[in-house]
Order: C-alpha cells, then sequence, then structure tokens
C-alpha cells in the first residue's frame, strides 16, 4: 500500500462533485464512437494501460540564462523530488515511473529503491550529466566532455555514466540516456569529424558496460549550450550513433531539439522503420528548446507524433517498444500542476491516435485521397476525448480533474511551509 | 431564387442519412455546453451568420514552379468558376461572396453581376496582378511593378489598379487587395528605401481613387517570387503603408507569409490595437507560403488567430469589421472540395473561439495563472462542434457532410465532360 | 580545336586593358602570401584544376509559380544551350561539363557528342525529371513517381531512369542524379513507411541499371514541390537511401535543400566521414529552395563548405572526390553572366579554403582555443583572392573579367536576334 | 594621461615586429584602391573615428541556462570591469565608452567617473534590468515588469529606471536603453493588448523624466527569456513604441533577436527611413540570440547592415546618428579577446562599407543591373580591409595585431592572480 500524498477524501469530494456531468459525457462520447464503430471502453483500457515518466527535475522550477523566479515549496532533493512525483501520479494514475539525473539525486539506492516502494514509484532511464560541472570534479567540461580533445576529460565522463548505469542497475532502471552540451561556438573551433570519432568512442566504452537487458538513448539536439555547432546535431547524426554502437543503443526524440519547420512525426517513422526508435523527451516549442508543456502550442503535432506509434503498434512492429518521458521546464507555473497538466495531453493526444480508422486511412492513401485521408485524421483527433481520459483516471483512483483537486488538497501551501526557500536563485537546471 | 448546381433532392437525401446522428450530437454537445453556461443556439446562430469569401482562382488546381497536374473539369474562365463558387457556398452555406482576380477575371461587369445574382453570390475584394506580364502588355513587371525604377512601368501598374476599382464599383466590391511580387534577388539590386518611397508615391495614386466607402488592404509577405528582399516584407512595413495612406487604408494578413515561428496571432493584435487590421487571407503553412488547405497543419494556430477576433468582438473595439477571405492553392485535391473543407475549418475556429470563457480567462490572466489561462483556451479548442457546424448549415439549406454530398452530386464528373481539357499545364497561379 | 563562340580578339584586347593591374595585385598578393609560408602559384595551379559542371537548364531564364520573364536569346534547345555552356567555359575557363536534363535535352546522341566535342565540353551527371509531366506519357506524377502507390506509375518512373542512364552512357556521363518531387501536401495523405518502401524498391530497380563506373546521387529537399512532407527529406533519410542502395550511391548535398539555420558544413562533414558524400548542387539560398547565385547571400557559409573539401582533401580521405555542380535558377539576370559569377564564386571559396594553416588551425583546436581558430579561418577567407582566379582564367585562355568581356562581345545581343522569342512564358523549370 | 593598463613598450615591441609588412601590405593595398579612385588614408581616417560601446558585462564570462564555465581573472565589480575595458580600448582604440548594467554596476557616481577618467574612459547608454529580481526588490519580475498585471511591481519596474536615468546624468551618459523580459510562455496567459497598454504607459512615465538631451532605446526580441510570446517582439512593435512615445524615443536592433531568414539590413533601412533608428547591439547568431561575436558567423550580413549606415550617411540622411554597442555572451572564450576582436570585425564591416562604390551601385539600380549592383557590394566587401584596420589602431597607440599583444602582456595571468575565483558558478548574465 502506497502513502498517498494526497488525502483520499479530497479527491473523494472533488470526484464526487465531477460524477455525473463525467458520466453523461462519457455515455454521449460512447454513442458517438458507436457510431463509428468503436467501443469506448476498449480507449478507455487502452489509455489506462498508457503511462510516461516524469523527470525528477521537473518538480523544481525551471529557469533561463536570464533568471530563475523559483515558487513556493521547491524541493530541496531528490526525496523531495518523489514525494512531488507522487502527487502527479496519485492523482493522473499516468506517470508510474521517475527518470533521475545524476549527480543532483545521488542518494543511497536502497534509500532510493525504498522510498520509491512507499510511494509506489519505479524508476526509469537514468540521466547522466556532463553538460555542467559538478562540485569538485578535476576536469572541466567547458570544451566538452564525452567528445572532449582531452583524454583524462573524456575518461570522466564516461567513468561518470558508468557510475549512473551502477546506480540505475542497483535501483531497478533499464535504460541510460546521453545528453551532452558539447559542440562549438564558432566556425573552426572543433574539427568537426575528430571531434565525433572521439565521441564514438566514448560512447563506446559506456556501451560495454551497459547490461544485457538495458538500452543505450543519444538525444540529438540543433544547438544550446552550443551555438555554432552540436555533436549530435539531428537524427541523421543519431542514427549513425545508434548504428555504429549496435543493437541496444537507441534514438530519443525530444520535440523541442529540432530546426524550424522540420516534420518530427516523419523523423520517428523512420527511426522506427529502420528498427532505431529509443523513445521520447515529451515537451512543446514554438522557437528553440522552450521546454513548455506538452501540446501547449501545437497539440495537433502532438497527435500526429502518436499517429505514427499507434500505427506501428497497428502494424505490429517487431521490437517496438519507445520510452515516454517528459522533459520540461516550468518557470511561471507550478511543476506539479504543469506535468498533471501534461501527462494529460500526451494521454489525450495517444487516445485520439487510437481513433484513427485506420482501415479507411490506408484505402485513401492507396487512392491518393488526400482531403479524405487528412479528414481521417482531423476528424480522430477533433473528437474531445477528456471524458475518456477522466473515466481512466478515475477507475484507477485517480482524479476527475487533476488540477482542481491538487489546488483542493492545499499541498502546495503545505510543502512551502515545511521547505525553507533555498537563499539562491541559482541556474534553471537543477 | 439562385440557379442550383447541386439538385436539392441529392442534399435531401445525404442529409437525411446523417439527420438522425447530427440530431443526436448536437443534443449532447447542447447538455455539454449547457452545464458551461453556454446556450448551443446561440452559437449556432453566430456562426451561422460568419462568412468567407473564396478567391476565383482557388476553384482552379494550383500548381508550383516545377508542375502543374491540372484536375477535370478545370474552369475554363470566370463564368465557369462562378459555378463552381456556387457550389461551395450552396453545400456550406458558409461562402456567399467571391473574390476576383483581374485580369483573368475580366468581363463585361454586367454580365458578371447577372451570373452572381443568379448563382446567389457577390463580390468579395478585387484583386490586381501586377506580378506577372498579362498579354500585350507594355511594360514588364520582371523588375517591379508599383516600386519599379521606371516611371512608366509604375504608372502602368497604378492604372491597372485604377481599372480593378472601376471593375469592382460597377459589380459591387468595396476593396481592393494589393498585392506585389516587387523586391530583388541579390543584395544591391534595389535601394530598400527609394524603392519603397516609389511603392508609397504608386499606392498614394491609388488610395486617391478609392470610393469613400472602400478599403485599400495592403499584403505583406516575406519571399517568393523575390528571394532577397520584398518590398512589404512584413507586418511593420504593412503598418507603416496603412499609416502613410490615410484611414481607408488597412493591412491585410495571409497566414503564410510570415517569418518561421513567427506568432501571427500576435500581430493581429497588434493591428486591431493599432486600427489597421483589414483582414485575412485564409490558408495554412508548414513551410514557406505553403498556400495549403486553412487548418490542415496546426488548427490549434487558426483558433489562437480567431481567438483575437472573437475577443477584439467581445470587447467592442470601435471599427473592427476584418474582411475574411480563402487564399489557397490546390495541387492535390479537388479545389472545390478543399474549399468546402477549408470554409468549414474557419468556421470551426470561430465557434471554438467563441465558446472561450473570457471572464474567467482575464481573471486568471490578471493573476498570472497562466495554466489556467492555457487551460481555458484549450478547453475551448478541444470542444468538438462539428455539430454545431453541421446544424448550421443544415439549417440553412446546405449539406450535413458537404464532401459526401458533393461527391454523391456527382459535379466533377459532369463538368470534366462539359469543359474540355486545357492544352497547356501552365503556371501554378491562373 | 574547339569552336569559339567568343571572338578571341575581344578577349585579348579585354585582357590586355587588365593585365597590368592584374600583374601589380598578383604580385602584391604572393608577397602577403608568402609572409604566410604559402607560394601563390601554388595556389593558382591547384585553382586552375578546379571545376564545376553548368547545368543545362541554368542557362534559361528561371521563374516561379508567379511568373516567368524570359530575356533575349533563350535557347530554343540543347544545342543552344550547349552553345551558351560553351562561352561560360571559354571565358572562365571553370566549366568543362554541362549536366544535362532528361527528357528537356534529349537529342540524338552522336550529335549531342559531337557538338559537345565542337565546343569543348564533356557531359556531367545525367538528370531524370518525374517531377513533371512530359507530353503524351500515359501516367501522371500528380501523385508521386518513383514512390507513388501505382506500381505502372512507378515503373514508367524506373524506366525512365534507366533511359537517362543509356543516353549518358552514350555521351560518356559517369553518373545519375536522382531528385523526385515525391511527398505530400497534408497529414495522412501517403503513410511515410510504405512510401518510402517503394521509393528504395525503386531505386533498387535503378541501381542495378548502373554500369560499374558510374554513380547514383540521390538528393534531399525538405519541401517544395511537396509542402507536408517529402521522401527524401534530410540528410539522415538520403544517407539510409545511399547505404541501403549500395558501394554505388551517394548522397548530393544541394546549398539550399535544408530547414532554417541547418549547419550544412557538418552535414558535409558527417557525409566525407561515412564515406556518403557524392557531390553538391552549389547555389545560394536566404529563405528557401531560392536557387540563387553561389556566395551571394552567404559567402562564408560557402567557404566554410569548402573548408570541409579542402580539409578531407588534406588528410587524404580514401574514395574522395565529389562532384561539383552548379544548380541555379536566373530569374533577373543573364544566365550566362549568372553563372559565370557563380563559377567564380565557387572558386573563390575553394581558394580561400587553400588557404587556411591547416597545422596551426589543429593546434588551435587541440588546445580548445576557439578564438584562434575562428581567427585562423577569417584569415584566410577575408584575402582578396581575385587576383589568384583572374590569373588562373587568363593562363588558361580564360577572360580576366568574364563579365565586362561577355558584355563587350555582344554575344546576347547576338542570340537575341538569331534565336526568336518562344510565345509562352511557361513555368520557371525548363 | 590615462592609466595605462598594458605596458607601453610590450605595445611598442609587438608593434615593432609587424610594421615592415604591415607597411608594405598598407602601400599595396593603397595602390588597388588609387587604381578605383579611393585615397586609402581618407578610409583609415573615417576608420579612426567610428567607435564602438563596450558593454561591461561582455568583461566576464557568459553562460546558458545549462551552465556556466568562468575563466581566471573573472572582474569582481564594476572597477575591475572598468579595466578591463580599458585594455580593448587601449590595443584597439576602437572603444571608448563603456555602457554599464544597473543594478550589478551600482557604486558612487563620482568614483564611477574619476576611474572612467582615469582610464581615458566615457559612460555610453544605460541599461536598466527587470528580467530578473535584485536582491531584496519587493516585488518579482517572475510574472514581467513594466507590463506586470499589477500596479505596484510596474511602479517598482519604472523607478528603476528613473534611478538608472539619474545614475547615468551624474556620469555623462545620454541615453537608456530599455530590454524587458516580459511576454509569456503560454498561448491564454497575457492579454496581448491589455499587456502592451500597460507597458506604453509604463514606458510614457519614464520618458517624462528623461533629460532633454537623452534618447530613450526600446529594443525588440522575438523569444527568450518568453517562450510563447514577447511584448516587443519585432521592429514593427518597436516601432508603434518609438512613434507613440515621442521624439527622443528610438529603436534599438540588436542582430541576434529577429525570427529566422529575417532581412535585417532591410529593417534598418525602414527604421532609418522612418527617422526612428537608435542604434545597434552588435553580436552574431546562427539559431537564436547566441550572442557570438560580431562576423564570425555570417560577416557578409554584418557588411549589409553597415551598407546601410554608410549609404544613410552618405545621403546626407538628417538626425542620422546611430549608438554602436556590442552585446554578446563569452562563452568560451576569453572576453578581452572577443570584445577586441569584434570590435574590430564592427570596423572592417565599416571599412569595406565605405569602399563601396554609390555613384556605380546606383546606377546599377536604376537600370535594374541586378549582376553588377551585387559584384559592386560584393567588390568591396572582398576587399581585405585589415591593414587599413592595423594602421588605424597603431596611429592611434593602439596594437597592429591586439590579440597577440594583449597574450604578450600577460594581463590575464595577473589578473587571475588578483581576483579571487568566486566561489559559485552562477547564471549566464553577470
Amino acid at each position: 500500500m502506497s502513502e498517498m500524498k494526497i488525502a483520499a477524501d479530497v479527491i473523494a469530494a472533488e470526484n464526487e462533485a465531477r460524477a455525473q456531468a463525467l458520466d453523461a459525457e462519457y455515455a454521449a462520447l460512447g454513442e458517438t464512437l458507436a457510431r463509428r464503430g468503436i467501443e469506448i471502453d476498449n480507449i478507455t483500457d487502452k489509455v489506462s494501460e498508457f503511462s510516461v515518466a516524469v523527470p525528477s527535475w521537473g518538480v523544481g522550477t525551471g529557469g533561463t540564462r536570464f533568471a530563475r523566479f523559483p515558487g513556493g515549496g521547491e524541493p530541496r532533493g531528490i526525496f523531495d523530488k518523489l514525494d512531488d512525483c507522487a502527487v502527479i501520479h496519485q492523482l493522473t494514475r499516468t506517470t508510474p515511473t521517475v527518470s533521475l539525473h545524476i549527480p543532483w539525486d545521488k542518494a543511497d539506492p536502497k534509500e532510493l529503491k525504498a522510498k520509491g516502494e512507499a510511494l509506489g514509484l519505479g524508476f526509469d532511464a537514468m540521466n547522466s550529466n556532463t553538460f555542467s560541472d559538478a562540485v569538485g570534479q578535476s576536469q572541466s567540461y567547458k570544451y566538452g566532455s564525452l567528445s572532449h580533445t582531452d583524454a583524462a576529460t573524456r575518461a570522466q565522463a564516461i567513468e561518470h555514466n558508468l557510475e549512473c548505469i551502477e546506480i540505475g542497475n542497483a535501483i531497478g532502471s533499464k535504460a541510460l540516456t546521453v545528453w551532452i552540451g558539447d559542440g562549438s561556438n564558432f566556425p573552426g573551433q572543433s574539427h568537426f569529424t575528430r571531434q565525433f570519432e572521439r565521441y564514438l568512442a566514448s560512447m563506446a566504452e559506456i556501451y560495454k558496460a551497459l547490461p544485457d537487458d538495458w538500452r543505450l538513448f543519444s538525444e540529438h539536439k540543433m544547438y544550446e549550450p552550443a551555438f555554432y555547432s552540436t555533436v549530435v546535431q539531428d537524427w541523421g547524426t543519431n542514427y549513425l550513433i545508434a548504428n555504429t554502437l549496435g543493437p541496444k543503443a537507441f534514438c530519443l526524440v525530444d520535440l523541442g531539439h529540432h530546426a524550424p519547420n522540420t516534420n518530427i512525426e516523419m523523423i520517428v517513422a523512420r527511426l522506427i522503420q529502420f528498427g532505431k526508435l529509443g523513445g521520447f523527451h515529451f515537451n512543446d516549442s514554438k522557437y528553440g528548446d522552450d521546454d513548455l508543456d506538452a501540446g501547449a502550442i501545437d497539440p495537433y503535432r502532438l497527435f500526429l507524433v502518436f499517429n505514427e506509434l499507434v500505427d506501428a503498434e497497428h502494424r505490429g512492429v517487431d521490437g517496438f517498444h519507445p520510452a515516454h518521458m517528459i522533459d520540461q521546464s516550468h518557470n511561471v507555473t507550478d511543476p506539479i500542476e504543469s506535468l498533471m497538466a501534461s501527462a494529460n495531453e500526451i494521454r489525450r493526444a495517444y487516445a485520439q491516435a487510437l481513433l484513427v480508422d485506420r482501415a479507411a486511412l490506408e484505402g485513401y492513401q492507396d487512392e491518393n485521397d488526400a482531403l479524405m485521408a487528412s479528414e481521417t485524421l482531423k476528424r480522430a483527433y477533433r473528437t474531445d476525448v477528456e471524458p475518456i481520459l477522466a473515466q481512466a483516471r478515475r477507475r484507477a483512483g485517480g482524479a476527475i480533474d487533476p488540477i482542481a483537486t491538487y489546488r483542493a488538497s492545499g499541498y502546495r501551501k503545505k510543502v512551502t511551509m515545511e521547505r525553507p526557500a533555498s537563499v539562491s536563485g541559482g541556474g534553471g537546471i537543477v
């Protein structure tokens, strides 16, 4: 029995106030879907099985290079963070796992595991950090880490990743995500090829240490913190990495790490086709790596990504099981609220994609009936599936309206009193 | 009584087959909206009053610089085009006016008017063309038109616009839209300031000839057909034009004419605030001026634009009456179908924007409750308003499902037989 | 002895007027370079050996979807085009080969060869066309070609490519370039994976027919003429193609076919590293596939691309011999002038890249001295190498100032009288 | 007599080693320019008069939201910063003024002025900061400053700007630069119009307090730190601000604050034409507001901006005297070196623009000779003007090679010992 961060009676009371409307809307939606030959409960069941991991750093307030404006009750360490993550999962029943970031979340693995079990939380992919210098480290990552010109710096970065695997092994994680800030700010600063060769050699060392049942995710990003070139700049380079390293290596797609106008859903399709889609860092963006809440800016794009995922499921693509994780920076909202809303949006896109009439779509595609193919996607997309999402949450013991219930619970006020404000504003990434 | 291009019994039969489902879904939606304090019929009434003009050139198949692939039954001239436009309006009851493009649509104004009246169609803004050379014109627009270095070329372009006003006057139009291809392909080719001074002087001539109850719309575009600079490159320059010319001059916003990542809805807000929003050319785009069907790529963006329009309506902004027009290029679909679907999408965005709880939104904005403000928009947006749109069409005598009804009518097959295929593939813009 | 399109005495007279200044500036530059340890004649010799192919379609005036404004003396067919290409090579001594486009340039191979020999011109890569419908072809490419859903259409497109190989074989070409317009304009229109599978299967057929000493170049492009997705959208997909097809398949990089802000020189480096850089379509762009003159918009980017090429040469990368071709659309200039200027700009970037002190650069890279690494590139780049380029032309019998000499020759006036203007404005691509 | 941070004999020795080569190259360039009808000393004189301000924050190492990697000898406060700025000016003779940022640079105005005088430095525009919270301030800028919904927050932000004016007045500044981080991260978070009205009202208060001989610069930026909308998002809004406020209000153009692909030089031309160009924040960028060294990424773009400035000078535009300031973030270089190199690049672009043959250019523009117009700019641009820049520095007592001289001086080593490393890595903006 997990420890409950939100009192059961708060949830019950809030749900009670919304149950009648939900039942009516769920029934009406059921009838609409039945007319399309869809059994609503089948969708609700599939949605219930869909989960997405929460990043430990996501429950702290983010920031930019200009400032960070912390909110009340900022988590003081990994155990506070896990408490906050538990709230998210308790109300949404969508986020049963947490993704840790080392060194910030370093702690006795036994204590971590015990805390996770007490809260009903497991651990998703481990995240190493070589884009900033940890206190006391001997080599600086100012000019790179896994691709650094200096062998000692590369060795330190490799060693750090091995430690992440070790910690992950102890707490039940099954994947390592490697994102590096390596790149350059000036034409000429780095030799592209030699730099990439060094990166590949370092990654090969990490790959060698990977347990057999683990996956290694490399993550590409067009720019920031490097502003002229990055070592893993796009999915093309990311594919070369996964292909060079071996069968346990896969590509991670962060929705905000692409060039302007990029067709991301097509990259997803290509990686699926060539067996190298590892998973996602979900978020949304308008300009760059804005790390905004999933679905906040372009919800149709999120749906189109899920359309590819459900299509692959539908076609029974061999070995297809991408990892889902949120990766956002919450600068102006309560991070717990943003993560709940985002988990909901991600499930929404999944539910909408499940409603696509795939037989009809394939027919339109074969006949080059572009208009009806587009309409087939749009019809699924514009279905208001909120009743399905709410029902899935309620049936699993969560909240019909997670935000309202969370606000009613007074959790933020409580932790604001318990957790004294840190003195420093600090950087955006904790 | 208008001439009917689609037989009434076809519409009746198609509607009959869908009426029961529609009534059920309309009723269910009515209950859902009632729970939010909204009377569904009020929305349906407002939607019914909303219309958007169809561009005469939109009913022909478009193309790119690489090729044009005409479909069957391409209109052979303005009277065929008006027939096609009548089909769109008959089935959608959304597009009562047509926007003409001179010289292509030149004809005896009396005949134009008579044909329009017979079909129940009026005439929206006139569009001049100085981005290509008409057969027999004495000066070429290869190096520009209203901003050309040569006075005779400018005079010819001004004269052409005056003729457009004259024709428009005769058929009941009340606005002139000026979009030019003028710009440059090389740094240094044109002197930015002298070029813009010539443009302003030419436009002042046109403005002088504008009847008192007309509006003059200038349209900006970042690039294409000029690829280094355009004279009216963005809304900043567009505002300067409208402001310099006078109170009858306004800015037209085409959704596909902006730099990547541009926040278009904000431009709309700024133009409203400074009294210079003339209207829209609706379409959608992923990369450049793709001229895709409205709402096909980023439907949330279209909603956010309408959110600004409904907000202005709601606030009772003085003199606010933007013109609505579609401007698309249909390369792979039946243009009639694309225009019906687009008109529907535009009304959809309007309907969704009407559902925004503006009192709640203002409250969240005042409290900086970013998450709930976002949720307030999303709640309206994700409402499936198709029953409202379908009901509005049905009540006005149109089709519950315009595409299906159109296909059932056999109109395309019929005109394909009546209108022989033109020999030339020709350019994309007809 | 080749046929001379420009009279030798015109060249001699124009060179005579510029010889003294050139000699002085060449000598002064020689001294400057000597201070950097560089022997100027070595650079001039290397530059003299560098050539770039001219596209047959480049000598006609280009256009956009809005209009084409032809100039005087437009070539009426491939033999006129070859005459124009000969002018370019005669004056620049940089463009000894022409790249043909089928079906436009179809002619008796023997006549083609004879004409080429008479003019001193050879034939570079063959270009197939399946992005528009040729007169009389049975299947339309409206919905695709090599990736079309219909087998007969794919077969026709394959057959066309085989014919291109056959023609090329007869005239001495050694490569086939495949660029297709296939893609989609709407989400859902095409199934990304099935579409790409069809493409790969079609390309495998073409690959099978490729002579052993030929190379197959696939070319990626982000968008246009398709506006939602393209089959070969970026270098990642392009690499997958070349890798799937086999050792004779390579990737072609067109400088204008990328997403905004893309670091193109890095793509070049990656393709070199993985043995798949086939060559280039040189041009410049500010917004999309603008097809502007090479170096007209961002000359430093062109230099950075050549920096990678010279670096690979310097490192002796195995099997490194990329093809160089211009691919531009000349809308507002005399195409012959633009092609001469572009060939010169491409050689300029090559010459500048040869001046980079690579030993110093490698040292700065190893020490992470970003500023001096950048300065090392900039120092080479800002050297005014025009005297080297002019000297290389003069020594090979070309013009010190090709544009001025061309204008002095009266060639355009002469062909304007000889070649009657075509009636149709036509499309942008000839 | 100013205090010398670099010993005069170091400069003398370094110059001595380079004097002969410089004299030879200056003479050769002089001959080349004489052939074009240009007297080299006239250019050198004009270049000598050109200066650009250094931002006080630029001499500290910058950072990103991910990390900051400080270098040795980081300035501990404004007096250290002024010392570093003096080094830059001593060696380049290009940066006689410093732009302060309040509150970081707050100090007794008398001491500031005395220090500046001792070092031979004056004070350029004052910069206020309301994009982060200063220690101890009562209202937070988390949700905005001058446009905040809360009147007390706006009042605090206004008050801060008034204080900046007051300090500036005391030390001889003549301008206030206002850049705010205000905007929103979510659609709906802010009401665009009400937010902008509040901003304009706040700015009107500041404008009222502006001394008669001061200018008020507002600065636009597309995104960051706000990621959905910013209040002053582009030059269109910036123009509206300057126009609304009055004749002392002008627009500041930062080269990195625009949408992808934006033609910045055209914005410069428009602002000059309408009398509202205030000045520049020079830097370079490839993706977003990368704040890289001026001319490091796209030097031709920098030249094209200066081409507009020199053209305006040439035409004698009334009231034309834009402010020049560098605004960069130096993450991987010694900030002093980057600022010296950047000052040099800015002067380089100015010198190149002075070489443009404006009479010829105007002729080509009038005749629509696009190719020769482009060539006219390119000919000036590709002239290697380094001898002019070096001579200008030497004649004014600076270094022929500022970077080498700085390194020879041992200044960085010296201040690294004098200034203990700060404990905290801190944020990117100091």
